[in-house]
């Protein structure tokens, strides 16, 4: 409840009003948490959304958002927080906070690293989004139950990391701490590759497939499913893709690798290695019910 | 209600009691459609757990089914669908009707074609499954709503059809009519690579990340659902897998080529292409809503 209280008196800038940064503002003020919020968006869409559905009080720049919150949030794409960040960082009084939301964080620690106001920034990673984007995408209760990876939190100052800690436990959130570079290991096989088997695998049936129709029919079998990331946006995706790019690799030749060995069965018609390597894959069931 | 009320009179046999085979019994009984259910089952357990959960009436073998039961299901792994399917025909009376479920079906339709009795079997291919498997898997409400294909209905009698369809049609299902090779084709690119890319996903996976704990934690980043095919029963897939090896074939060596198009911009950091790939990945957004 203190905790509660004192972040009550903090006023949130949150710059980047899509999916991520539009779910923080609207679950921060359904759990009734934050007294003002102040949002920074480039689309004109965006914050004319962002306004109307009253995730911010107000649309402003960087510069006065800074000035004004106590607590800023940058939720952009992964490319562009860095930049973003850097400014922000020289901006700041001592008294503030900033945090970041996106899914790769080694270039983005390699930078506050070696900042002189680097102890004001939280690097986290909270693990939930959707297929869709874009404020009108926002959720209430988005992050509810689900982790949130903090990295290198020794880089940060006892004050600000208690402040953001607190968030996410507001949030619903359950907090793991992780160096940075492990953590972009970790993403790439947990989240990114899956999106690129997703886009790929999309790609595969609109090249294969030109009855459009039967797509939607049979979809049923499976399809919907392991193509939902497939719709995810670019521009968020892309950078992270770039960023992460030597694990990222690292992981799509393996599972290129693991493709190659159906072909053979295939090819080959050998069943019972077909049936092995399916047996090995079941065993997904012991880590995810 | 005349076609109910007729199919009210009908006395179903299912053979095999897993997902499918359950579903149906659990649906049709459901719909207070059927007089009586008689199950076939192998495995023990599953049919002793089918007569537990009052899926079936009684469990029977082979011979006795088909003199008792007028509409035969067959719901058991595609290879070995073929077998029974023969040696049901051989044994049945003229007013009968027989039905498999597989998600294979030129092997089956070549077969059917040339039997005698060819014309009292339909070859379909409900739309519909889970990554579950056994008759505690079975749902009441599976069917509903989705698409069942039937196909090459040319080869079937015109009673022996509309039998069918009226049954499909109890279980809320809309149908589709599709020559078998045509089936295989689309079968291939919208169901049986999403399986295969999934089970490949959870080899890579498990292959490269060691602490499964961190698997489970941070899975919300999209592996839970592109995963989720891995679950699936080999006992079930690796017989659909070899018999439609050809068109599952063509479509990996698609997908293994889409892959690579994504590992060549990572290689070449080629933002440009990169993103193009993912926008045109984007257009599924067109045909899944």
């Amino acid at each position: 409840m203190k905790n509660i209280e004192s972040l009550n008196k903090h006023t949130l800038g949150i710059i980047g009003l899509g999916l991520i940064g539009g779910s923080i503002a609207k679950s921060l003020r359904y759990k009734g948490f934050t007294s003002k919020i102040i949002g920074v968006e480039a689309s004109e869409k965006h914050a004319a959304e962002a306004l109307e559905a009253k995730l911010v009080d107000e649309i402003t720049n960087i510069n006065e958002c800074v000035s004004r919150a106590t607590i800023i949030c940058i939720a952009i794409p992964v490319q562009a927080t860095l930049t973003i960040a850097a400014e922000i960082l020289n901006l700041i009084s001592a008294d503030k906070v900033v945090f970041d939301v996106g899914s790769t964080k080694s270039s983005l620690c390699s930078l506050i690293e070696v900042h002189q106001k680097g102890n004001q920034f939280v690097a986290t990673h909270p693990m939930w989004g959707t297929e869709f984007s874009g404020p009108s995408a926002a959720l209430h209760n988005a992050f509810e139950g689900r982790a949130c990876v903090i990295c290198n939190k020794e880089q940060v100052s006892v004050d600000a990391l208690e402040i953001i800690e607190n968030l996410y436990s507001v949030l619903g959130m359950h907090l793991l701490y992780m160096n940075a570079i492990e953590h972009d290991v970790h993403a790439a096989y947990v989240s990114h590759i899956s999106h690129i088997t997703s886009f790929a695998l999309a790609n595969t049936v609109l090249e294969k497939e030109k009855e459009e129709n039967t797509i939607f029919e049979l979809a049923a079998g499976g399809f919907e499913s392991t193509v939902r990331l497939a719709k995810s946006n670019p521009a968020m995706w892309a950078p992270i893709f770039m960023q992460n790019r030597e694990n990222v690799l690292d992981v799509l030749n393996e599972h290129i690798a693991q493709l190659k060995k159906f072909k053979a069965c295939l090819e080959k018609e050998n069943m019972d290695y077909l049936w092995e390597l399916m047996e090995k894959a079941n065993e997904i069931k012991r880590i995810l019910k």
